[in-house]
């Protein structure tokens, strides 16, 4: 590990986001999604379930102010879960916590989405209304700092006493992520300094030291949060904290068997199954293959990266390349969606990949971006930002639709409507996207990300500007005491053309690393003539001046369609194709070309593709020569018949990008097709 | 419906099976599976869980004599669950029940399959161990008849309560199946008296009439059982009770709603919705499609065709053709298997098989065989002889290993024995057959339809004997004062050659009708030429004559490897292809073709076929021409390439009969191979 390849994300106050693209999401996500989440959060949904969030905040608030007054004042015990229903009079209540137990993070996520669109979009209004809902969580926070709702207002007794189920050190990762996410984007620190203190308690009750906990997230994110937290104050102890988070998890005896309120029976009688879910079975140098909940894990592996980094811990590093290529080249569909199996949101064995029972959280391809950023911090290498982009463009934005008004949780690969109304093995898998979820995750965390997305596209260190994604934008980068502009335009995703303008009103040193995606075979660049250095390294284009005035570099990634294949290995795309042009995967979806798409080839040897511009919702279709199987001529009683060399018919595919899949009402949809 | 077409089996005592193939498998339920079950209704297993049947008859009859004794007596009263864990200690134990609440069926099934075998195989010390066994049985029967040890042990004032759930007319039908086959085979009546004392109280407590319940089983057989009594005694009530059961069922409102006692939350709002799975969604002659639980489905339309015919309802004949069709051909596996989903053991939606969740459990093949034995007596049509003899020798065979020690519940079409382990969403799947289940239904349904797999073979009117399965066999009937001998012999499964000899020591006009089966393009005869009629009618050779002294009738069906279609509407075989060789379906194992059979194709255009006898475990193999898909050469890191037309080799394709997989260690399956 070289300390000198090291970069860290740009503030988004120094960058504008002017892509097409990109600002189209993020508005949708300014417009529509936080708005809607504000709504959702105070309870203001007309015909959805209500939220009870910023409810168990203020009831906590209250909780507290009654306990200062009266400091003999004995707080009821309640008995609650996981749950905790709502009762339908929500006005007419009793004096309870509601809703989920992380009920918490829906308005951490939601001030984080916030506090990134104010960076890009400044708006007083939202602002306030922000401002004000700062000052009712800080108000729940108890004296020594402790600040969770569901144990505020149930039984302060049981604090961090499951810590494997019930979500309080996730909690507090929101929070924290939240806190600092405002802070950055409008230098106010309440909200920072709440979760500065909770974190303080936290780092009173657990650590190496005698006699304090020895326990650790069940849901992960403290671990990178804190990272986050010790960049934004640079309190060591957060990072300290962080690292024993992540050093003591795994070890035996197991933290998790020592707690004793598990509503929830352990699956199997094998201590390291057992905790395979958490992935807690082993020591996280000692994990070789990414387990369990899928979005704890990638939540958990983006955690280690920061620490190897900070650190410059080489084994923890190991452990991180070899789960990221456990993810990456056995464990992913080509969308960049992770975790097959809908049982426990989970991981499953190496090359299962089915296509119509997969799970494929929104959250876990999000997280899957978190893990490939910070490893791109630690070394830039394209093998990390192509995953990236793939998620991105793919698994991540399937997940909001193009009106930005509804949102999948699951994101399959291939979708017979029909299955999932009628077969409970796939209600899992919603035909269309929903207006909100019980359980608020993907939203909210679809917000957070659209909305940073400059802080994926870019990092930095001392005199390199790393450009991972081409997001337009307009972008200032101090070197020394200069200040260079530079100016990005890009006509990605569905075409290749780039320009890079570096303004440099002083003669200015720098690096500029251009990465070079996986898709294009090959490349031409103009205007780097002028360049002292021009190298090309793990897919970077790294090109060296002293750069004066105004320069503008052009690239252009020729973009053609593409037929992918499956590693051998996957069973469930044998025999099977799919089409991708620049970073986007393409589906067939009914609307375009009818039912059974089951029964269509594509004719993989001539394919004749035509890109078709704007064809369908703005986006470009892509026309291919295929061939669809006609239904042998049996008698309609047939279900089995005595083979017959199969007749087809010629046919034209039409191909969308995937992301861009149910925007036209309830269909089939499919990302793999036959080859023909 | 012409009552002309009507047949019945056949006495057992009036048969005898020299089958090759069937006598071996009967000899195995006589030799290793009768045994056992009594080793394990007796808790004498060791390693396993203990049954607690008989125990629990015991304690029944102790009870019971305790109640007589001092009937001011209060026996306690106790709360129970579906099933109620046997301590480990299990003499030292309260006086409970234990076990299912169905436990009494490990019995009642056990004494069916003993019965049938003694018609084969007369045996005197099984017998006494039966007699006995019986004995206890009685003892645990309430004096108004009432026969059902959970209620009997637990709480009396509960009976019939929770129809829903609780299994009794269950347990009620297998008593009465279990007895009827007892005093067929021997001539004993004890059981029966008791069979009908309890059908009695049944009779006394449901029915039509004013002030009698109208609730009807939750799981049918009781249906069928009361007309096997109906047929043993003569008694008009059962089959009138019987009816009852099928016209009250599915009617609103619901029974089951009406139910205060059901530990279990109904799935759904929607009141049909919330019966589908007990098939009481609708009147029985209002159903057009197969749904829920699969076995108790087609027992319950097995309950119908008896009634069809025995009360010439036109109507209810209707509902079991649309039945019929619908199951065999949209929710039919190749195999003969049913019920698609693990969840609740059910069907799915039309033509939804998948091959790798398959759930298709043996009761339910099983219970289709009984469904088309009795559609087979209302009318001899080959449409479902060709099912029954599909589901025998495919679906329910595969069931038991070759040495009659271990058993399938649940019977893929393909598997990778990684994915059982590993993926919980397989876990229902075993890749190895299983000694014995704690919910032991398969083995002794297994047990008791081989045992009378004559009664499937052969059925009869007064001047017929209709031949559905060519089993080898010798049997008498009688037609008017004559007895006529025929002698079966039989190459089937696995040639297709078959004879008849027909004794008649006086002329006796008969008509034989031969079955033809489907997979059989021609046939050749010989020795019919006297035959004074030759008429073939759905799928049935009729000759008729006045036979006289000794007729050899010759059949010869060839038999040559064909390649099967699945309808295209089946997504899960779309571009795949079976094998098949007269009854028998075929299938592949790594042990002959190497793991990762998914990379296999079968040459359609030139199979190049060839059956090698006795190859593998004394079946025949048949070897074909076909190819391995070279994996690609890429690197061993990626998970998607660029597609290259695929690179394949040559190579022979051994495909051994699906029943007969699983009999040489764990390792992948699959019936569908990929058509190249």
């Amino acid at each position: 590990m070289d300390s000198k390849n090291f970069s860290n994300p740009l503030s988004l106050r120094d960058i504008r986001i002017t892509d097409d693209f990109w600002k189209k999401e993020m508005e949708l996500v300014r417009t529509e999604v936080i708005p809607y989440q504000w709504n959702a959060l105070n309870d203001n949904v007309p015909g959805a379930a209500p939220s009870f969030c910023m409810k168990n905040y203020r009831l906590a608030g209250e909780l507290n102010a009654r306990r200062r007054q009266d400091p003999s004042w004995q707080q009821p015990v309640w008995t609650t879960g996981i749950f905790n229903l709502v009762p339908e009079d929500i006005n007419n209540r009793e004096e309870r916590f509601y809703g989920f137990l992380f009920q918490d993070t829906d308005f951490t996520k939601w001030v984080e989405a916030v506090a990134y669109s104010l960076t890009q979009h400044p708006d007083p209004e939202l602002e306030k209304l922000a401002d004000d809902a700062i000052d009712v969580v800080c108000a729940a926070q108890l004296e020594n700092g402790y600040l969770d709702t569901f144990y505020i207002i149930n039984d302060q007794s049981k604090i961090f006493s499951n810590l494997r189920d019930n979500h309080e050190l996730y909690c507090f990762g929101h929070l924290t992520e939240g806190a600092v996410a405002y802070y950055e984007a409008t230098g106010k620190d309440k909200l920072l300094k709440a979760a500065c203190r909770y974190a303080d308690y936290i780092d009173s009750f657990f650590g190496p030291e005698e006699g304090k906990c020895k326990g650790y997230p069940g849901h992960e994110i403290a671990e990178m949060a804190l990272v986050r937290l010790y960049h934004a104050t640079g309190n060591d102890r957060y990072l300290a904290l962080s690292r024993f988070f992540i050093d003591e998890r795994g070890k035996q005896p197991y933290y998790f068997d020592t707690e004793v309120d598990h509503p929830f029976e352990a699956k199997g009688e094998n201590p390291p199954l057992r905790h395979f879910y958490h992935q807690a079975h082993l020591p996280v140098r000692e994990q070789k293959e990414a387990t369990g909940h899928a979005v704890r894990a990638v939540y958990l592996y983006s955690g280690m990266a920061d620490i190897a980094r900070l650190t410059q811990d080489e084994s923890l590093l190991g452990a991180c390349e070899t789960l990221w290529n456990n993810i990456t080249t056995q464990k992913m569909y080509i969308t960049g969606g992770i975790g097959s199996t809908h049982l426990g949101e989970a991981f499953t064995f190496n090359y299962d990949l089915p296509n119509d029972t997969a799970y494929a959280e929104t959250c876990a391809s999000i997280g899957l971006v978190f893990f490939a950023r910070r490893m791109l911090q630690i070394k830039a290498d394209a093998r990390y930002a192509n995953v990236m982009e793939r998620a991105l463009f793919n698994g991540v934005l399937s997940g909001m639709a193009l009106d930005g008004k509804s949102f999948f949780y699951v994101n399959p690969l291939e979708v017979l409507p029909k299955a999932c109304h009628e077969d409970e093995r796939k209600f899992h898998v919603k035909p269309i996207r929903q207006k909100w979820f019980g359980c608020a995750c993907c939203p909210p965390n679809i917000a957070r990300l659209l909305s940073s997305v400059a802080s994926y596209a870019f990092t930095e260190n001392e005199d390199t500007l790393f450009v991972h994604l081409y997001v337009g934008s307009e972008l200032t980068k101090k070197v020394g005491d200069n200040t260079v502009t530079i100016s990005i335009t890009s006509e990605f995703p569905y075409a290749g053309k780039a320009s890079v303008r570096i303004s440099a009103p002083e003669p200015t040193g720098m690096t500029l690393a251009l990465r070079l995606p996986d898709w294009a075979e090959d490349y031409s660049i103009k205007g780097a003539e002028g360049a002292s250095s021009a190298e090309t390294r793990d897919g970077y284009l790294y090109l060296t001046s002293t750069w004066s005035g105004e320069t503008v570099i052009s690239l252009d990634f020729p973009m053609r369609p593409r037929i992918i294949a499956a590693n051998p290995a996957v069973r469930e795309d044998a025999g099977k194709v799919a089409v991708a042009c620049g970073p986007m995967i393409y589906c067939l979806e009914e609307a375009d070309n009818g039912a059974d798409l089951h029964l269509l080839s594509l004719n993989c040897a001539e394919p004749d593709f035509r890109v078709c511009p704007d064809a369908i919702l703005g986006a470009p279709a892509i026309k291919a020569a295929g061939s669809r199987r006609k239904p042998q001529e049996v008698s309609d009683t047939s279900l089995y018949h005595e083979y017959r060399a199969p007749e087809t018919e010629a046919c034209t595919l039409t191909f969308l990008p995937y992301y861009m899949w149910n925007n036209r009402g309830e269909g089939e949809m499919t990302v793999w097709v036959r080859e023909g």
